[in-house]
């Protein structure tokens, strides 16, 4: 499973340099896993009802060309591997010449709604693994 | 040199789980650095006169506590050190309890403004390595 | 001419109470106004050649109904009159239930990009005010 | 009753021409407002005790100068006056040089949180208008 969204770069999202601030992408990053989640049939209340909420614990990321307004970016998502409590999700930014605009790596921790304690990550999680 | 920016966190900083959100983190950390290269007498049109724009080539970050509205935050920047091209800041946040929020390393290179080549580190930046 | 811009309500964009804030509508509004530029063949580097840039004086909005993440809004931008040295910009968000999510009009003042002084409006511009 | 709230324009708040976007004055708008209620002593709780939550239902407000990266800028918010089910605050933004940056009005809405349907303003922020 991956996934791809697409995306135009709008005028409030540039910065006085004129291009896509490093914060900013990690917004559209979140765009891009929530669509992932989405299209996994595992959004927000899928997840509650299987005893989970995913939090954010780390993020890498390399930021290798700029965007500019009206750039239109596809965010690639995918599942890379997963751990007891943890996975670690993959993601590529490309711009209309199909260049590589960005990519990062995030660990997502599983965590009990109430408790916040962290605990196992679903099958039905583990069963989205990409497979190349 | 250490800087260290307080600010407190605003009701428009946080999402529909009631915390600072993982890529708003990211701004924050951009204003800390803002705070150590004014502090540092190294604003943007002191290091335009010595040849070079600092762009950010990579971030890694590790969440480590959540924050909710009116957390007064504290970001600690320092320059960890310095290659040829490129530089690696580091960035602590704590909230008012002391507790470390995220940690974050961010690499900076150094670019011509007109030709966007990668330029040596000018010296006045390198004088600014942390001395622990 | 009356332009539409669809988008889509994106996670990052609603606030702790589970819908889009206040401000936000505003950038949203924004970018419905530059497609609007831009469709009309008034892009900022032409406009700069027009000797003008474009100051937004005064917003008046209404807000109507709540959206929610992945809300489907429709933004409709029109040109409503021309004064000497100002325009009035009239603007529709609409969702996927073309219900009435807001309705706002902007004053838009023409100044000299280099003295920042107010000049007339061009004709370029008004010939794009909306013919019911 | 009159709240005054400082902040400082950070680099990740000013667009592509160098200045805060008038979508991002509402949120400092927003920040003030805010301010106002919690030294009024009616933060969200207190005001969901009381049977009641606080919806934007109109914005009205006028730019009168531009604002740069680490101007210092004060807003002012007072309650202007009440009806039967809403409110009008009236809000001010001042820089460092004490020049009128924008004015403001909102007309804030009193609703029940679970039903959403509109309640008389309860007296606790009836005793709270601004006496001159």
């Amino acid at each position: 499973m991956v996934t791809e969204l697409e995306i135009l770069v709008r005028s409030t999202e540039i910065d006085v340099n004129g291009h896509v601030n490093n914060a900013k992408y990690l917004e559209y990053l979140e765009w891009g896993r929530e669509d992932w989640y989405e299209q996994c049939g595992l959004d927000y209340e899928t997840l509650k009802n299987l005893g989970i909420v995913t939090v954010v614990a780390h993020v890498s990321a390399n930021y290798r060309r700029e965007s500019v307004q009206n750039d239109r970016l596809r965010i690639q998502t995918r599942l890379k591997e997963v751990g007891n409590t943890s996975f670690r999700m993959q993601q590529f930014i490309y711009n209309q010449r199909d260049e590589l605009v960005l990519d990062a790596e995030f660990v997502v921790v599983t965590v009990n709604p109430d408790t916040h304690q962290k605990v196992r990550v679903p099958d039905e999680i583990r069963a989205k693994v990409f497979q190349p």
